[in-house]
């Protein structure tokens, strides 16, 4: 299989990150430059028709696309370490807490950063930047009612490390890089403190 | 089990129409008042602290939040007829179809209406009227895309109905009432026809 991908890309971080904590290592890696449009060009079409990156390639040629639904191909494909529930109930309530940390954090810091960042004017066309810096306000009401979470608990979604902490650690890897954030720098040790723990697995290196 | 949820309200809308569908009838509905506010009372902030319905409690008092995993509960509890996939193969397209739905469509039209209807400036503050036209106009392209899709095929995932249709025709009857979107006004026939296939559901008279 292959895995189109872009480097420094938060989406495509969450699934190179899934398939380091599963040790999946035969699945070759193709760069699309989002620098250089390539995900807008007629044969990243073909593969994508939302233009977004990653994009999964099964072996018969068909291609998938949306981060959270490659996950689940490769759960399924392989099972070992279990990261997205090991039945429909936990599913259910992984699900949950990883929907949170996807529309409360990452979309919003997504929208933060594409609506105020420079360098990110040729992704959003137009900017609005007061919209931009609303949502950079509610991140920070996201990161610190998740800092309330990991005051009892050491995983986002539970007793074990699961997809929500790949996409809740991805996202303040993104918030981190684009909009300067830190739990730290907010008081919200809890959530720095899990940053931390999780930046010290060998999947969290992987960019 | 109890399920709170708010007449008229789009997401609430999904897990109805989803229970209909199964013929699911020995859950409970309990209203929430989103013109009162209901939802942002200490009260429910108890069973959903992101302050949204649906909500479903489980026989053992535990509450889930969050659309779609709520329907993976339910799809677990009450399996047949099958919504969100049989294998994990099946269930990964299903679901990066009902995620281009909800990013793509969904998400967009409540941006658009929460930004620009003056009858929902109690639900946002402050609105952004520009960043809200401007998604009104990404709405029409994924519309299109869809048309496109529907070309040569009855439902959005493939063969049969699944969640992807509940997720997309909701987000439809969402912009038909607040934005007056209709496909057909927008010469969009394969997606207007599929539309009112959907219409004809039972699933699809509840509100």
């Amino acid at each position: 299989m292959k895995l189109y991908t872009s480097t420094r890309a938060p989406n495509p971080r969450r699934v190179l990150m899934f398939m380091a904590e599963k040790g999946i290592a035969d699945i070759t890696t193709v760069q699309i430059d989002l620098g250089k449009a390539e995900h807008r060009s007629e044969a990243f079409a073909q593969l994508n028709p939302m233009a977004q990156v990653p994009v999964l390639e099964l072996p018969d040629g068909r291609t998938l696309a949306e981060t959270r639904a490659i996950c689940t191909y490769l759960e399924g494909m392989y099972p070992n370490p279990n990261l997205m529930g090991e039945d429909f109930e936990e599913r259910a309530f992984i699900e949950m807490m990883d929907r949170r940390c996807e529309l409360q954090l990452f979309l919003r810091i997504a929208n933060c950063v594409r609506h105020t960042h420079p360098g990110l004017a040729p992704l959003e066309q137009p900017q609005f930047p007061d919209f931009g810096a609303a949502q950079g306000a509610r991140v920070r009401e996201t990161a610190r009612w998740l800092d309330g979470v990991l005051a009892d608990r050491d995983f986002l979604a539970g007793e074990r490390f699961t997809i929500a902490d790949i996409t809740g650690f991805c996202a303040l890897e993104f918030a981190r890089g684009l909009m300067k954030f830190r739990p730290s720098g907010e008081g919200l040790t809890n959530l720095q403190a899990w940053r931390d723990r999780i930046a010290e697995r060998p999947s969290a290196r992987i960019v």
